[in-house]
């Protein structure tokens, strides 16, 4: 049994609220955040929920040099009843410190953080947004703090965990997306960092989507890194392909990212006799379903859209549209099933669901 | 032309000097720093000459999350007549703009990068040491500081180049290092970031050293990421194998830092008719050569040790002496000619030097 204390230092005059139509995404940041200390030869120390507001680093510090780096992301949801739950929130602890195992990162404490993340939306429990769709979005991060050029693991690091009311991700309702298969940048390769939610992961996208957004593509859908062949990610977001009745999605294999939305999903259909395989899925596999006329369904998942149903693919030359465009049944199942558990309209048979 | 100003704050208490025999790597700073903001729709703006000083980033700096953050390294050295100078800078801010690219960071300009580095070491002049095999190491880095969850390129940077005086990196004299072959961890694949010099490439980069540093390595040389066949950095290092009379290094193939230190050992080489090939170089050739006899020397080249000579490769259960742990006579060579460029012993023909 851990034995620890959390410091609160609460502040006096609380920011106004932004109304829920202008909230958007990971743009306005609640009055408290948590905070605490790596310092080497003590551990984490000091862990305090104090006031959200700019920290102070040297410009030595190495985040800003070496990239060590870590995250996550998950919401909490305000239900019917006017109890706020979160989902699945010791699995966002285990895979930051599976991330920072591979960033060479000191490990939390599991337990203190998801206690340290419950008190910290209690206080700011006023915070989490009411409207339909709208939650409170958790960000919990790790940098490197110690001011050092050296190319080392760290020896100070902060562990913070900063809170975003944020709008409805449909607002004007579900939009299947349009995805371009990159050919030329990669996201990452097996033996990387691409199991792991870190920093350096994120800007190395970038590009792709860049390059997607001038042809009128919202997203990029990643190939592997060794042969340019089998599908990993598409964004952020994991993906799933329904083909000929089953529904298919990439194998961990090392370079893809252990989405929990991803797992969530998976039990979702085995619990519904839904047939789910997860395997190497080649892109051409996806081609030649398109074109026998069995891909019946793709999207992705991730956290913050929960489900994002695709509606073309392009890959070189050759346009796939999915499903005519539209959101197709098995998509709107897993779309519903998931978000009447996390608002708490649908029991939650997998025991998912903490209140606070 | 470009027009631009520079503002100059200077501080009126200087910090202490710490002895040059103290002085060790990264770690000491000098009292100034340039620091240049970037807007959105404004540009780069308020160039600046400063107090070196911690800075105040929003906990949601995207830095922290999505590690939008390049850097480069070079070196100031004083010349026995008294002299400043500097070394290819001019290649540093170019690269700094390649990396840049890679990002979706903005370009920065370099002129004004290079005159703004210029003026930062006349302001912090008594600060480049001049005990033998010192320098002043100089840090240009840029950093995402918008405070925004959402994965995008940054509508905000900072640009900053700080200074650190550091001591003689062979202060016992050069001894040759011992590599281990990575044959798990993968630094960086073609179509990834392996050529920009960007955070998260060092981040991931951490966890082959520890492993190799707990069997006693000092370092982990690096295979490709597609078929963990061909050679491609060691360390933090471009590398070269003598073999057989010939030097040969790996060619830039997308992957691989294209080094400054590199790039000048290619050319001095060239300049002895040492022949010199850019090509792939599959580990096998290296384990091939070691065993008839051909495998001269091996070194590694960086702006910090200006050239590091391997002693030893471990390849699975293999052991590979190299030169009976000696340093080679070509290494040797090469250390000699770029130390003494950079000092200012030595004529410098490439016109490589540029004084303050």
């Amino acid at each position: 049994m851990t034995t620890y204390q959390i410091s609160t230092e609460l502040i006096t005059n609380k920011k106004e609220k932004t109304p829920a139509d202008q909230l958007g995404f990971g743009q306005v940041f609640t009055d408290h955040m948590f905070v605490m200390d790596y310092v080497e030869g003590q551990g984490w120390v000091n862990p305090t929920i104090t006031a959200y507001a700019p920290i102070e680093l040297s410009p030595a510090a190495m985040v800003f040099h070496y990239g060590q780096a870590v995250f996550e992301g998950l919401k909490a949801y305000l239900t019917e009843d006017g109890e706020v739950q979160l989902f699945r929130p010791d699995r966002n602890f285990k895979r930051l410190n599976d991330s920072n195992k591979r960033l060479c990162i000191p490990a939390i404490d599991e337990e203190l953080a998801l206690n340290a993340l419950k008190e910290l939306i209690r206080v700011d429990r006023d915070w989490v947004p009411s409207a339909p769709g709208t939650s409170l979005y958790i960000r919990p991060f790790i940098i490197a703090t110690e001011p050092y050029l050296g190319v080392n693991p760290a020896k100070n690091y902060k562990f913070m965990i900063i809170l975003s009311p944020v709008g409805s991700y449909y607002k004007e309702g579900i939009n299947p997306v349009k995805i371009l298969v990159e050919q030329h940048y990669v996201r990452a390769v097996v033996g990387g960092t691409g199991e792991a939610k870190t920093a350096g992961n994120y800007a190395s996208s970038l590009k792709g989507s860049e390059l997607a957004a001038q042809q009128g593509y919202s997203q990029t859908l990643w190939l592997d890194g060794k042969e340019n062949k089998y599908v990993e990610e598409v964004g952020s977001m994991n993906i799933f392909f329904k083909i000929d009745g089953k529904v298919i999605t990439p194998a961990l294999n090392g370079s893809i990212l252990p989405g929990i939305t991803r797992d969530s999903m998976i039990q979702v259909l085995k619990s519904k006799n839904i047939p789910v395989e997860e395997r190497a899925i080649a892109f051409e596999e996806v081609l030649t379903a398109a074109k026998n006329g069995t891909l019946e369904e793709v999207f992705g998942t991730g956290t913050a859209a929960v489900i994002s149903p695709v509606g073309e693919l392009k890959w070189l030359d050759e346009i796939i549209a999915i499903n005519d465009g539209q959101i197709g049944e098995v998509t709107q199942m897993l779309y519903d099933t998931l978000l009447g558990i996390q608002y708490g309209t649908l029991e939650d048979p997998f025991g998912w669901t903490i209140k606070l």
